[in-house]
């Protein structure tokens, strides 16, 4: 017997994994959660039919999204998280000594539940700086002021649960929300099939409406959509280079490091066409 | 009625493509050979199995094999590409109106054959700088001194009729056939499943034991596996920093820029450690 997971990157390309066992399946209010353990990626977590993560690439994707901030400004101190259920980001972030708070708000408390049954990673939760909030984060971000010095937001794709997450209102109140010199971070979608690219687009025109620095960098992410992931950085005024000393923290990462941030940024002409194309319309 | 492509990755993950209909299917003496039309890719070339360049993405691949090389030395006249013989990145190079010659080594008459027949590509054979030759790349090399500014090896895996292209001895071969300044790029497997990386590892064992320098860069190719593809620099004595000036020649690229050119050279930790790794074996 062969069981697979097949999952569409558009309606004509999907991928497919082959699976030992499934190890949970659920309908949350939100969503379905299904865990699959598999021969190549160990265990999976997948959100209505998506994955999320596989223990065998998601250091890539929640390196990628709190080292890149983490090492362009050092003096960051509360941290705010939006979406993250599974504690990927949370694991990266609380290798930090000099994070003081950490404030997680994931709207599937089931999303939490199950990952702390199945990953590793979630076990991060349990850091005593961390306080998990169950909340839609649209809401949740709207009546603070100038509290964060970095705000990640690790949501799903633009479509159901995670949607409210991909307006210009929320960006308006992460920008709030921010301190002076705060940063924003988003997963920010693939440039390669055509419903991603127009939901990055539709992304970096409404960031680039409300911050005056909106920048995008990128990673190699085997098992999202064409592997080719994109993050989006957002500032008052802060720029992208890294602080060299961010080396001195002895910080251990396997894919991170501070050449790699810089290159991250460097897109590749098609990108950056789009985002220009974005930006004027 | 739907007609699915599908390409084994690893023995435990795949990708399917949607296919409109088979336009070629032939056995040459070297390898099967398949022209499929795709919703999501357009016309994809198949070499036993493996997808090999689909219309959609054959632009990274080819602007990173050729552009790399030829903005880091701007004085190369004489280019020798091994393998290759869809026509691709012969494409990309005639664009230097500063390369006086191109020879072309293709074991597999058919392959040149079937890109002339269906792919845009393929048509860069007219160049009238371009000699084919259809004849062992392994062989061709042996007995050629000084001669070219660059070599690419364009070759397929290393199973099947590539295999001679990843060995010591034609790597040597290379470095002889090259001038004193001479670069040889070639493609260098993905980093990411293990087969892949241990190919990557041999190969870079292999070029880093004839030549003094030895690098590897990257690029988001989405329909090879994982998506993370690797290239192999090497040079007698010349670094991997882009000439500022290769923009006045004002090349049309969808991929390639300046600033993506150093980026690609920054490679992950996990990466820089296999390497490290397969140097010390």
């Amino acid at each position: 017997m062969e069981l697979w997971f097949s999952e569409p990157h558009t309606k004509d390309v999907k991928i497919s994994i082959r699976v030992k066992q499934q190890l949970y399946s659920g309908q949350s209010d939100y969503q379905k959660i299904d865990v699959y353990d598999t021969f190549e990626f160990g265990k999976i977590l997948v959100l209505d039919g998506c994955i999320m993560l596989t223990e065998k690439d998601e250091f890539i994707y929640h390196e990628m999204i709190t080292h890149v901030p983490m090492a362009i400004n050092m003096q960051i101190r509360k941290v705010l998280v939006i979406g993250a259920g599974d504690g990927g980001t949370v694991n990266q972030l609380i290798k930090y000594k000099t994070i003081e708070k950490i404030d997680v708000v994931e709207i599937d408390r089931d999303v939490v539940k199950v990952s702390r049954e199945f990953f590793d990673i979630a076990k991060s939760f349990d850091d005593e700086r961390v306080t998990l909030y169950y909340e839609d984060g649209l809401r949740f971000v709207r009546n603070i002021i100038n509290c964060y010095d970095l705000i990640i937001v690790d949501s799903t794709d633009p479509f159901g649960p995670g949607e409210g997450l991909f307006t210009k209102e929320f960006y308006g109140n992460c920008f709030n929300a921010l301190t002076d010199d705060g940063i924003l971070i988003n997963q920010h979608e693939s440039p390669f099939y055509t419903n991603d690219q127009l939901a990055m687009m539709r992304t970096h025109r409404r960031i680039n409406s409300v911050f005056k620095k909106a920048f995008i960098y990128q990673a190699h992410i085997p098992t999202y959509p064409s592997g080719h992931w994109l993050f989006g950085y957002a500032s008052k005024k802060r720029g992208v280079m890294p602080d060299m000393s961010w080396n001195m923290l002895g910080i251990k990462t396997r894919y991170y490091n501070l050449d790699l941030h810089r290159g991250a940024f460097a897109i590749p002409n098609y990108v950056k066409e789009l985002l220009k194309e974005a930006k004027n319309e």
